[in-house]
């Protein structure tokens, strides 16, 4: 992705040490986090610095790599860190049988963080082609670079067709509780593709009055059946963009379909700290006596689904 | 309504001023704001001080009796702060042709406040019997006695069936971006009614797992065919009810129905200050440069109204 110019990844291994964007300081300050130790890797993924399913899948294989000496211990801490991702558990996976095959750590992280941020540029080739000039298109939370490495996933046809000289405009959800869509919309001015941040409460006025073309949003876990988990809200929009016949897309690697699970009602949804809601940045938004229920994830059954963005293609239902 | 175990008012009249709960302020500071002269009362129309249709309604009542020696002068003034709230255009109207009658200016102001408590307080006894202990409700926004200047009105029902020791559950919608549900929340904490504040993406999640029995909201303006306009969001909560089979109902006195509209399309939506989006009671949520739309309210279609909870009774389709 290009920052102030310069071409950057939003997790690299440089000298023995990850390095990664701090996105918790974004869209207000642009800072680089060093994770020396696999504690370090454990602290980025559990406080957010890092996340989205294939960027915390990348945050898992280089905390593997950092913490193979104990193998056993270091795939029980970062599992423990998100139970929502399933990337994270497809990565430590991965990793466990290359390192007690003996193979190389290194080598094989990096080579599983180069084949994300391939997956993702194959993700926009193919998703591309839905979209043209003039086009209004809405998405949800922040499945960009930051999310994926590089490239994104809903936000890499979207960088494809921008390069390919298309010219359209990008609706983005706020996204409570985290305002994610503020890390999208820094993205997007970062790259110079035309956008405003929404509400969340105004996708459905935008999509209701025919400002709204196409929905592409990205996915943590995808069901056997196509029933798919992501940032809460997206259920919201999947309905109301069906209501409004807006094409729905769920732009996601492969490896995020997790065919041991039949369908949607068997994702557990991850509840998060109460002070998401309370606080913003550090800063409070809602007194202390305010009681709060914070689900992370909603589930958004295929009905609601036009297609599948892979990186194998288009999977239409 | 009950603040710290005492009867309030959000507005009333005392010793030649208007005073009114400084709802800016909510739900961090109880604080009373004094308005001496017609412009102090715009001061806090337009910076809503207070807000919803029925109290600004109130508001304007009272400002054209402080502005009295100027009747024209005031109504402009008094016109010009919110252009979407229908009460605000009726009550101007109501008390230009008293005064251009003769009447007494702050006695006909006093009774048209009274007729409001006393109309909330009928849609609270009204939509009262559509609640069942045990149930679950959820609200957008508020429309409580906060923004009617006593009892509320998708607030009444609740208030009423409480008083009536009905045990019940209601999840606050924020509502980004002003985030009125913490006066929701507010408003219940005072009255012991138990309650969650959830982000607006968490609604659907909830009415798709069966967590939701009644969604009740208020309404700024309602056309003659029964499409409304109200804060926006309701109309994505209003489709994802339905989608659930979850009985949706607006509660709103007859005057804000606005016969001459003749259905949803003719109603102006409010776009509103940048700034609430990027600052939260002055807190910078987002960086400058961040590019917003900030649509105020909404239209839902009457097709996803189950009724209309009214100080007459429930109008249902």
């Amino acid at each position: 992705m290009q920052i102030d110019g310069k071409e950057y990844k939003a997790i690299w291994f440089e000298d023995g040490v990850v390095k990664l964007i701090d996105q918790r300081k974004l869209p207000h300050k642009f800072e680089i986090f060093t994770a020396r130790t696999i504690d370090d890797v454990v602290f980025a993924i559990k406080n957010m610095l890092v996340r989205g399913a294939p960027a915390i899948g990348a945050m898992a294989v280089y905390g593997m790599a950092l913490g193979q000496k104990d193998i056993r211990k270091t795939a029980k801490k970062l599992k423990e860190t998100r139970p929502t991702a399933y990337d994270l558990f497809y990565a430590i996976e991965y990793m466990v049988d290359k390192l007690n095959a003996g193979e190389d750590a290194f080598k094989v992280a990096t080579q599983y963080v180069e084949d994300i941020i391939s997956r993702c540029r194959k993700i926009g080739e193919n998703g591309e082609k839905l979209i043209k000039s003039d086009m209004n298109i809405l998405t949800h939370c922040n499945a960009g670079a930051l999310a994926t490495v590089d490239y994104g996933t809903a936000l890499a046809p979207l960088r494809l067709a921008h390069k390919n000289g298309k010219e359209f405009f990008v609706w983005v959800d706020e996204t409570r509780p985290r305002c994610q869509g503020l890390l999208t919309s820094w993205e997007l001015e970062q790259e110079n593709i035309k956008h405003a941040v929404i509400v969340d409460n105004a996708a459905g006025y935008f999509m209701s009055k025919g400002d709204v073309d196409l929905v592409i949003v990205g996915a943590d876990r995808i069901a056997k059946n196509g029933d798919f988990a992501n940032k809460i809200g997206t259920y919201e929009k999947a309905v109301i963009a069906k209501e409004n016949d807006i094409p729905f897309y769920v732009a996601a690697p492969v490896s995020t379909f997790d065919t041991a699970i039949e369908n949607g009602d068997h994702i557990v949804i991850e509840e998060r700290d109460r002070y998401e809601l309370l606080r913003i940045n550090g800063k409070t938004i809602m007194p202390e006596w305010v009681n709060v229920k914070n689900p992370a994830f909603d589930v958004t059954p295929k009905k609601y689904v036009t297609g599948y963005i892979t990186e194998k293609g288009i999977i239409k239902k």
